[in-house]
């Protein structure tokens, strides 16, 4: 997968959390993955058509999910309750909505389906594709998460 | 949100498992859920897009969804494994495309992306829209699942 694409989603994830929560998170090596899934506690996830189908999730640990909606809410969040899953459907959409103005800069149009939120504590997603799995780990202080983008 | 809407996911469903598990489910009443979330153990999810956006998830409790693979195996199946994981997929893929071909004929167009499964007991799904959220409930012997279409 070419670079140009991988750089869209890695620059709107880390564009729209400094935005909305004011929070830097560190990128890890992103790379291709072979069938493995994510796992998170909380996950936004949102299909997308286009010049090929695929879809988008974020995995985030119970930890890094509170605590970056501690920062968007300006005060303390201690459970995941409905709040926090609506907000995590906003960052799944303003994310998704940021990449694919990125990738439109670029040539590369796509529309997006509605967001859903997956709540359970260390559930799994897996995608079911033959085509690219791209995933990009990040770091907070308060734990990991997983950005995945998959290609038809 | 009109008969000739639901229906094209109330036959597809039907169609599909009699098709791939010699299964029978029992439709309930479909219903417009007002913002709560369907629970299950392993979720078949997948978005569209075309003349409005949406997603589509099918949600099984495990003793149903081992009894499904079952009979689509041909060999009796115990754990929630990668191949259950895959037939969920596929079932989404098969179910999403058959609901969409139905609706073609009636004149609604849309796109498909690529579907998800999550895994994980007892975990939620959320549908994040503002839009009619449709919930279609099924009962067999081993269990229920649950049919759910959301739009923007």
């Amino acid at each position: 997968m070419k670079a140009e694409i991988i750089n869209p989603f890695l620059e709107a994830t880390l564009s729209v959390l400094k935005t909305m929560a004011s929070l830097e998170p560190i990128p890890g090596k992103a790379y291709l993955k072979n069938g493995s899934s994510a796992t998170g506690d909380v996950t936004g996830i949102v299909g997308f058509t286009g010049e090929t189908e695929g879809s988008l999730c974020i995995s985030f640990s119970r930890a890094c999910i509170l605590m970056i909606v501690t920062r968007m809410f300006g005060e303390e969040v201690k459970e995941v309750n409905d709040e926090v899953k609506d907000a995590v459907g906003e960052l799944t959409n303003v994310i998704s909505g940021d990449s694919r103005r990125r990738l439109e800069e670029i040539g590369h149009h796509f529309t997006g389906a509605v967001p859903s939120v997956i709540s359970g504590p260390g559930h799994e997603v897996k995608h079911i594709t033959r085509g690219p799995i791209l995933s990009i780990p990040f770091s907070t202080k308060a734990g990991a998460f997983t950005v995945e983008v998959c290609f038809k």
